[in-house]
């Protein structure tokens, strides 16, 4: 039988009667002839709750007995959703991601998946069951219980999709896929039919927040299909995959905002080879991830650099930022959390120099002021004033008509539409 | 080092202010020099909160995912009181029954220890560690979680004592140790500093729900010595250990009550050899546990059968009765939940005829009717009006003299006390 693989997040599991819906959900891909694995988070907000248990008894738990305890959110929705299919009259049978065979290495509270041993999987779906798997777990190889991070879940999914060999990998969510923008911000927003994973990593490394980054290099490393949709609902999502020449064809994908990182500066940095080593390779031996950097062009043989990274790593950085400004000879440091990161993606913006200039001019045209810049070959970031996000993703969603009908294929403004009636996603 | 064990009980970690008075007591334990392992419950209500959730979700949860969801709770408490451990100074690791070697048999829900593995357990100790097992809980033969069945978690520690080699087992729990009555009850009732096994046996069997059966007969069959003590004082608690000569001059040690209890009628049985054989052996194909057995002169070759099951086994019960009664051509089957169970314990017991009779007329003097009776060397229980229990305890534990100073020295009345100066406890 063909093998399935579905996540569901913590609202589509978020009580009982949500629980028994996708359980219904889970019984109806059974019946369609599937062997079917199913990956579950934990319940709503069950893991932030934890969280708070633990911070209420220490300011900075124990990586290893914090990890236990975050792995418990799963282990209920996992066993509770094994419950209600069983109720069904389909048999079930739920593991845990040590159980499952999801080998990671040790690193506490942001571990990687290295293996994948499905035995335990294969026997249970030969002996007829449907599946369950705790998301967002596995075990060590020093035989601890270890979490893969925020939004582990997803690649909890990818992972097994890709071990088992399953057709494609369905992530339920509670929104149903894929925007040109956030639609609580831009209500014009599109669902796009599909995007590739090139641009799917640049979406949600700029704060697209549907699915984990890791989850979508993962899928793209090993080919698996993703298709990302809601679980209140019966219509198709995004789906997620190698890049074709339609998709090709479009310029740009979506917006996407972020704000939940903050820019720290060096300030007065001597201009001298090897300074930006020490910085980053500081920051890097804390495990701290750093998106932006920005150097300034120097003044009397001194410079500010400055980098963006998650609100949540700023008093590691204050520590290693204390250290390394003496040990380059910094004048100083200080961290700015009032920013925010509004970013266009799309995999035609390689091959058109104007999106960038087109981008700059819809938010000069707001008077938004641009902090910082940064680009890959598919997106464009800016890092502007918090306040200023979400009139800034309307500006741009509005600037590349990302709300019409053909609005992947409209391209820098000024330019003639190639082919304004054609579908914009394959 | 010394090995001590110690147990707390759900209410001892409830909050996270009670979880850090535990983890300053194991940090006591272990600077005065001992390798300390902590078997902890459920924090509060947790497990039977879990159980509320599953039978929202389905009336008779699959017993595999019952057990993996169950076992939440424990993990959750173990990693709190480990983070609050390390956050002392004092380096702590925490293990899941699996990881703990805790071996079981395959029944979920009620599964026994068959073998503990304790191999990472020594090492973590070895290393320095408090060692935070979660209790309640293990693994089984077909690597399969499961649960010990209520208050599981002392058995967990007590076999983990005996195969660490422990000094002792500290069980830890909301009251300050046991008692010669419920002292909600009996507010005159008398704290014990001493009993044997095989009293704590009948007292735990007759209803004092200070520890759990199983976990007295797995003392009892290894010598572990038990204290059971409150863990919102320093004071001693109750010694539970191998009877010596002093217990055994005290006749009475305590009155039990259980209220937990229902009496089912087989009605119009034909008397005739192998009848009964039939109806208790279907009532243990089923596993529902069956306390005492009453069986009526029989009339006109007919009798009635009576036995008590706990309460939660009515449904089960009466599904087997249907099949049963039929089967041995029995007029039908009643249940009756509105009845206790009154009992008195007592190393002495079997010495003294007169005990009985002494429990039967305070009873009687009561004007409490006496519905079924069943003795064991130390014991005489009676199955009552569920409404007469609390006036049955305190009438029985007047007439034994039991909030006595030599309380436990006396006797049947009529009788001298041999001895009323000595201490009632060794």
């Amino acid at each position: 039988m063909p093998v399935i693989v579905q996540k569901y997040g913590g609202t589509s599991v978020a009580d009982a009667e949500r629980i028994r819906a996708v359980a219904r959900r889970v019984v109806g891909a059974r019946e369609a002839g599937n062997d079917v694995v199913v990956v579950v988070s934990a319940m709503g907000r069950t893991t932030d709750e934890l969280m708070v248990m633990a911070r209420e008894i220490a300011a900075l738990p124990t990586p290893r007995e914090l990890d236990l305890l975050l792995t418990a959110g799963e282990r209920i929705a996992m066993s509770l959703l094994s419950i209600a299919i069983n109720d069904m009259g389909v048999p079930a049978a739920s593991y845990t991601g040590s159980q499952a065979g999801i080998i990671t290495d040790t690193r506490h509270g942001r571990a990687r998946i290295i293996d994948i041993r499905p035995g335990r999987i294969r026997e249970a779906l030969e002996a007829g069951n449907v599946v369950i798997v705790a998301g967002f777990q596995g075990v060590s190889t020093a035989y601890d219980v270890t979490t893969l991070g925020r939004g582990g879940s997803d690649t909890t999914a990818v992972a097994l999709a890709a071990a088992l060999g399953a057709e494609f990998c369905e992530i339920y969510t509670d929104v149903p896929g894929v925007f040109t923008a956030d639609p609580r911000i831009e209500p014009e927003a599109r669902k796009l039919h599909a995007v590739s994973y090139e641009e799917m990593l640049e979406l949600a490394a700029s704060g697209a927040r549907v699915l984990q980054l890791r989850s979508v290099e993962y899928a793209r490393g090993n080919g698996v299909m993703l298709h990302v949709r809601s679980s209140f609902g019966d219509e198709d999502g995004t789906w997620v995959r190698e890049a074709d020449e339609r998709m090709e064809k479009a310029i740009v994908s979506g917006v996407a905002h972020a704000d939940n990182e903050a820019k720290v500066t060096v300030i007065g940095v001597p201009d001298r080879p090897g300074v930006a080593a020490t910085i980053f390779r500081a920051l890097a031996d804390e495990g701290v991830s750093v998106d932006m950097i920005v150097q300034n062009v120097s003044h009397d043989g001194r410079t500010d650099v400055s980098f963006t990274s998650p609100k949540d790593d700023l008093p590691r950085i204050a520590g290693v930022m204390d250290r390394v400004a003496e040990e380059v000879g910094a004048e100083g440091h200080a961290a700015d959390d009032g920013i925010a990161k509004v970013s266009l993606v799309g995999a035609g913006i390689r091959s058109d120099p104007g999106v960038a200039a087109a981008m700059f001019a819809a938010l000069a045209e707001e008077g938004i002021n641009i902090e910082m810049i940064s680009t890959s070959s598919i997106r464009v970031s800016c890092v502007i004033r918090a306040e200023h996000a979400e009139r800034a993703v309307r500006a741009i969603h509005a600037r590349f008509n990302l709300a019409g009908e053909a609005g992947r294929r409209v391209h820098s403004p000024g330019a003639e539409s190639a082919d304004p009636g054609a579908e914009a996603a394959p």
